[in-house]
Order: structure tokens, then C-alpha cells, then sequence
């Protein structure tokens, strides 16, 4: 540890490169204090478009950008790809995974979510999540690899499983998945011979009793509504009890029922990653059901006003007493107050954090989506468009590349989309799905 | 099997969607046969513009394009994912990895080359290979992490050996890929802020005498010239005799020398996959030292006139006597000259094959390139023109698509490329290269 002399300049470490922990890096980047940004990728992902990538609509370099351009210019900022493993806040150090210690003045924890299975982590193995990069590639892979294998097994209910997707979730991701998954396995059809890939079937679990249950009724009742335009078969109050490679057991209204399916997608729960375990252990925080670490208004710790928590990890109560949502707009709005504290030298913020309610968003397939704002409502085309530019102008990267994307986003949503269908399916045979019966 | 009625179509079999498989299949598409293309992706490899991808200036996408769509609207053609184990060539069959047997009257073995270790397949641990499209993702993941590890350690020794990279073979692959690696580091040398990319070394090691051998010498000096101006040091007569993941050992001029470096691309040699063997076994026909195949001039097997091998896997010998080489026009020009045959009713091409030669090209860096086309030899940015003309023109996929595919190459060549730099590396740390010292 260095003394705390003047002349040194505040050292302040950032834990993720998730929007908050970007646009605090941003807010740093000619503030008098030294930055280092801390991520396991030295991307930063664009996650409202990750099931676009899923579904083979976008590459995966279209909702990835590089963290270092984004902080380019800036003297005072170093990016380490590294991971944080733990926290030391009696030495004001975090411990990255090779041993290194790096020391802080002030410390933004800002490391997100990860998918969580609520304690049936066995589901982890013959599901697909949809929370990284990774998992979206993995999915296009298994999703297009479902097709081919249905091409060419001979045997009617094989090539039935092969085709029936199910998508545990009814939130806006599994909303967005299972209406874009639809429509294209429609667009495919004219590309196989033997199956019929328009006759797949996506089927859209929802534990609860509505679709996207932070909208308001109407809007879930115009979700349920266009998802049901496009041929997916919406299941309310169906809770899934087993998760295996061929399908999925649910709980309906007390029954249980068997969905036969050879491809399952995870959408239904995100918990904070474990490092925040450490954090608590470290500072004595609490942390809620879902990982999250219990933060002061001012998104400090109890006892540590140099360790800031932002965005998914943090668990805070907005205006109303409710949770605020794991939204991106939360976490650059917390970021940005933070940061804002950081640069007048303070060791974190000290007046409360307020939040701005910007509203929020599911786009329902191709050119449709509801949104709330404000307690405006919007759906369809109207609010397609609302969610198009909120998305590309508050969360974007640089512009010219927004616009790429925009353009590319608005090719594949309109236009005819050939050549990424099946492209992306970049697995070989030996990863692909287990035997089907013999082809003749 | 079926008996052989005149009512029954025959049944040709096509094994490998490559350059050769894909013209065949298109050459057959509306013929008065039943065609079944098996390969083991379902995307069909635009191999010259791997190297791009391996630089990260293109996108896997952009040089893999989907098989399906390619052969759409044809009702004769069905296209499986699988991968082809065995030919029987006794009873016309070809077994599937899964045991599936599928008949055939007439056979095209259009499998293809994969990287060769010349005996050494433990260099394939701590090399990277640039023939598949996996290799390419590979090795740009790779080639990122490394300059995330010299920027993670404040080794000096280190620092220099993640920012070295060794490229061995100095054909037209290993001299695009050197060339385009020398100048991306050079590019995303403001990115950093402790350690330098602009001070990476790209060594290019050439057992024999000379660059691009199967170029004149005038053209060797060129290209040897021009990846100097680039910054690429060129070790002509240099033999890899061992490579570990810390470096390579070379012997030049029978003294032996150490090159430290963490990464090394394998671009020196290629050999037919196994399943030439098979083929070999099956029908007592010869394969030479690279594992391909001997045929007769008319490009059937010995014996088996309705085996037909064409490309990387056939072994022939040209108008001078030499090898025919392994490029995308000899592969395509012979499956024509055997889809013709069989669509006109035959078991396979009675005539004998006579390849028209439409030159050789290589790409040196952004804009350069040499290339020797009917006696006509040419370099610099006209040489870099017709190259671009011939790939695009020649090999690309559909039209629209092979324009968007330019325009994205050309402003990779030319244009800033920021964005594309870094995104790539998708890697998470756990997969990254081996400890680092501590940061602190």
C-alpha cells in the first residue's frame, strides 16, 4: 500500500465492465483519480440485443464492443482483463485470480448477474442460458443443430422433439427469444427437405400468471397477444419441476404434464455473481435471496463509503419501496452518481441515489414490442420504434458503430434474411445433438 | 439396395460441401439424379479470407456462408449434416457416423485437406492451425489475449514473448496471415497503456529458400520485400525442429537458434483427412505421402468408375507433370468436368481432365499483394485488384452477399478499424494464457 500523500492521486478500481462499470470508467476518464477497470472479457456486451445473436440475427461482434477504444485517449484509465476473486477491505485491496493485488482509495463493485437455476443447478447441463456471449453462440449453435438433426432423423416423434422448443421465462427475455425463435424457424422452412421447420413448435413457460409481469395488465395482455400471432403457444401458471435432454415436466394448475423437447432455453431467474459473497464476507453487508449486496441510499456499504455497488448486485429499494429492476438504465444512472463523487475527491457518494424511471421495453418478434414510459403505454410498430432508438441512443457504442448496428438490426427485423440463417451454425457434427435412427 | 430400374433416379453421393462438393452439387441441382451432399458443417468455408478472421478484420460469418440457401429451389438436392466414416465400395454405400448407410450410384469424395504436423502432432498442443473456421476463432482469441497478458505483466522477458509471434510456412497462407497480423498490431497500439503492441514482432519462418515457392523468384523477392516494409522479419531457410508453448528452436544453416515467443500459427502444411484412407482401403487404390489419392486422368478411381475425386484430396498430375496444386479453382474445375459427365447419365467423366490455370495470388498486408496469372506477373496494389476481382467474382456465394463481404474487406484494408480490433477476443481469463507475474 502507498501512503495517502497528496500528491498521489486517488486510486479507484472498478469491478465490471457491464454498462455501469463502463460509464463510471467514462465518467473518470479525465477526473484527477487513477482508474482501473477490472473485467474477465475486455469486451463490454450489449446484452438487450444478446437473443438477436441467440437467434442468429446478429454476429456476436455486433452486440460486443472492445472496453479499451471506449476508454481511448484517456491517460488515466488501465483496463485488466482479469477476474476479481476477492475483496480485502481492511487492506483496501481486491485479489484477482492469479494473486495480484491491486490497491483502491475507492472500489465500484459492479460485476452483474449471472443465470440463475434456484437451486436445481443440475438444469444448468440440458438447458441454455441467455445471460452471455457465449450462451448465445452455444444456443444458435444447438437451435440450428435441432433442425438438421430433424432433417435427418426418419422416426416422426424424434423429428417432432428436434422441433419443439420450449423457453422457461416470461419475462422480457424470454418474451423476445421465444417470438424471434418463431419467426425464424418459419424463415427457414424453404431450406430442408425432409422436416418441415415451419412446423415448430416454441412453447413459452411462465410460472407466474402473466407474461412480462412488470408491465402493467394491458401490456402482458398485448404481449400474449402477439406472441400468439406468431404461432407461439404462451403457457401461464406453468411451472417446470423437471428439466431433462428430452424435454421438460411442468405444473399446471396442480397437474403435472410432460412437454416433449430436445432443446430447453433458460430465461427465468438471474442471481448477482458470487464475488459478491465476498464483499459481504468482507464488510459484514447482507446479501438478499438473489445474491445481491444490501447497500446504503447513497449505494455505499454500511461502513464503507469507499466501496460503492452498482447495478445488478446491488439490492436497493426505489421511490415506491420496490426493488429497483436490473435494468441497464439503473446501473449508468448509479454509476454516473457515483462517479460524479469520486471526481470531487470524495471517497463515494453521500447523498442519496434517486432514480430516473426512463420506463421499460420488450420488443415482441419482428417490428413489434410494448413499452411503458412514464405511464404512457405503447405497442406494436409505435413502440418497436421507441425501443429501437431508446436502445441504440442510451446504450450504444461509438456512433458510427450504432448505426451499423441499427442498420443490420433493422435488415434482419424487415428484410429477408438468407444468409444468416443457418451460417451461424459453426459446430460440428461430433458436439451436435445425441444419435437419431438411420437415415436411408 | 435398389435395383437399378430406369424408372428409379440414380443416386449420387457427394461427400464435402467445399469448393469442389458445392460447384457439384449446383452443377447437379436440376440433373435428372438424386444428390445427397454430406458434410459435417452445414456452412460452406470461403478458406482464402480465413486468414482475415483469424486478424479479427472479418467476422466468421463473412467467410462461411450457409450450404442450404446456396442449393435452395432445387428439388433433387438433399443436403445432411453428418460426417461420412467408411465407403463401401462393394455394395455403393456410404456409412454415416452414426452407422446410417446411404447408397449411391455414383460417388464424389470431395472431403478436402486439414492441417498436417509433418509427423510432429504435438506441435498441434502449442500451435495454432488456419484451416478451419474454428482455428480462426481460435487463434484471434488468442492472438488478443496476448496482448492483454503483456499488458497484465510488468516482465519485461514476458512482455516480449506475448508480443512475438512466430508464423511457420511461408506459402501464400503464412505470408497473408503474417503480413495481416504486423499491421492490426500496429494498429491497436493506442489501445494500451502499459505495454506497446506497436513493438510486437511477426517472424515468418520459410524452410526452403524462398517465399511462395510455387510463385517466380522475381515475385518471392517481392513479397519478401513488401512483408519487410511491414515490419515482418523473414527467416528464409529456416526449419522448425521444436516449438513448445514458450518458443520456438530453428535450425538455419545447420546451427540451431531459440525464438521465445507464446504464440506460433501453423501454416506450413496440409494433408487429405483420414477418410481418404477408407476410400483407399476400399477400393486398393494408392494414396501418395500427403494422404491423396491417385486417380486417372479422367478423376475416377481404378477399377471404380463411379468414384470420382476431385480437389484437395485428389492426387494428379498436370500438363507439366507437376502436382496439380490445392487451390479453390482446381477443386471447382473438376467438379464440373464430373458433374457434367454424370448428369448426362453417366457413372462418373470418361475424358480426361484438363485444368485451365487461372494463376496464383497472394496477399501481402492491407492493399498489396503479387500474383502471377497465364505468364502475366504483377504486384503491389494492381496485383492486390485482381486478386480482390478473382476471390469475389470467382468463389463468392451470392451476389449480394459477396458485395457486402467486400465492403467490409475493403474497409478493413483501407478504412479505420477500431471496432473490429479488439471485440474478438471473447475469451473469458480462465482460457487465457498461463500465469502472468503479479501486477503489483
Amino acid at each position: 500500500m502507498q501512503p495517502d500523500a497528496p500528491a498521489v492521486r486517488r486510486r479507484v478500481v472498478i469491478v465490471g465492465a457491464g454498462f455501469g462499470g463502463l460509464a463510471a470508467a467514462r465518467r473518470l476518464m479525465h477526473a484527477n483519480v487513477e482508474v482501473t477497470l477490472v473485467d474477465r472479457m475486455n469486451h463490454h456486451l450489449f446484452q438487450p440485443l444478446l437473443y438477436q445473436v441467440a437467434a442468429g440475427g446478429l454476429s456476436p461482434s455486433d452486440c460486443a464492443s472492445p472496453i479499451r477504444p471506449a476508454l481511448k485517449g484517456s491517460p488515466n484509465v488501465t483496463v485488466l482483463m482479469a477476474e476479481v476473486t476477492d475483496v480485502d477491505a481492511e487492506h483496501r485491496q481486491v485479489v484477482l485470480d492469479r494473486g495480484e493485488r491491486l490497491d483502491y482509495d475507492s472500489l465500484i463493485v459492479a460485476c452483474g448477474a449471472q443465470t440463475s437455476y434456484f437451486g436445481n443447478d443440475q438444469w444448468e447441463e440440458v438447458t441454455c442460458g441467455l445471460k452471455t456471449l457465449e450462451d448465445a453462440v452455444d444456443f444458435r449453435q444447438r437451435f440450428y443443430a435441432a433442425f438438421e438433426a430433424a432433417e435427418r432423423t426418419d422416426d416422426p416423434d424424434e423429428r417432432a422433439e428436434w422441433l419443439t422448443f420450449v423457453v422457461v421465462g416470461g419475462g422480457p427475455t424470454g418474451v423476445e427469444v421465444a417470438g424471434e425463435l418463431a419467426l425464424t424457424a418459419r424463415g427457414i422452412a424453404g431450406h430442408f427437405r425432409r422436416s418441415d421447420p415451419s412446423r415448430a413448435r416454441v412453447i413459452l413457460l411462465d410460472a407466474g400468471d402473466r407474461l412480462v409481469s412488470a408491465f402493467s395488465e394491458k401490456l402482458s395482455k398485448k404481449v400474449a397477444d402477439q406472441l400468439a400471432s406468431l404461432g407461439v403457444t404462451v403457457r401461464e401458471g406453468a411451472r417446470a419441476t423437471e428439466i431433462d435432454s428430452r424435454g421438460v415436466t411442468i405444473e399446471v394448475a396442480g397437474a403435472s404434464e410432460r412437454i416433449n423437447a430436445r432443446t430447453v432455453i433458460w430465461a427465468a431467474g438471474v442471481r448477482a455473481v458470487p464475488l459478491t459473497d465476498a464483499v459481504a464476507r468482507a464488510t459484514g453487508a447482507k446479501t438478499d435471496r438473489a445474491g445481491r449486496i444490501e447497500i446504503n441510499p447513497d449505494l455505499t456499504l454500511p461502513g464503507h463509503p469507499e466501496i460503492t455497488v452498482i447495478g445488478d448486485v446491488a439490492s436497493l429499494a426505489g421511490s415506491g419501496g420496490k426493488p429497483l429492476p436490473g435494468l441497464a438504465t439503473v446501473a449508468i444512472q448509479q454509476a454516473h452518481h457515483a462517479a460524479k463523487a469520486i471526481a470531487e475527491g470524495k471517497p463515494g457518494a453521500s447523498t442519496p441515489f434517486r432514480y430516473f424511471d426512463k420506463g421499460a421495453l420488450a420488443v415482441v418478434g419482428r417490428g413489434r414490442a410494448v413499452c411503458e414510459i412514464r405511464g404512457l403505454q405503447l405497442w406494436g410498430r409505435p413502440a418497436f420504434f421507441t425501443y429501437l432508438g431508446v436502445h441504440l441512443y442510451y446504450l450504444g457504442g461509438e456512433a458510427g458503430r450504432r448505426l451499423d448496428v441499427l442498420i443490420k438490426w433493422i435488415g434482419a427485423r424487415f428484410g429477408q434474411r438468407q444468409s444468416a440463417l443457418i451460417e451461424h451454425q459453426l459446430d460440428r457434427v461430433e458436439r451436435a445433438p445425441p444419435p437419431a435412427q438411420a437415415v436411408r
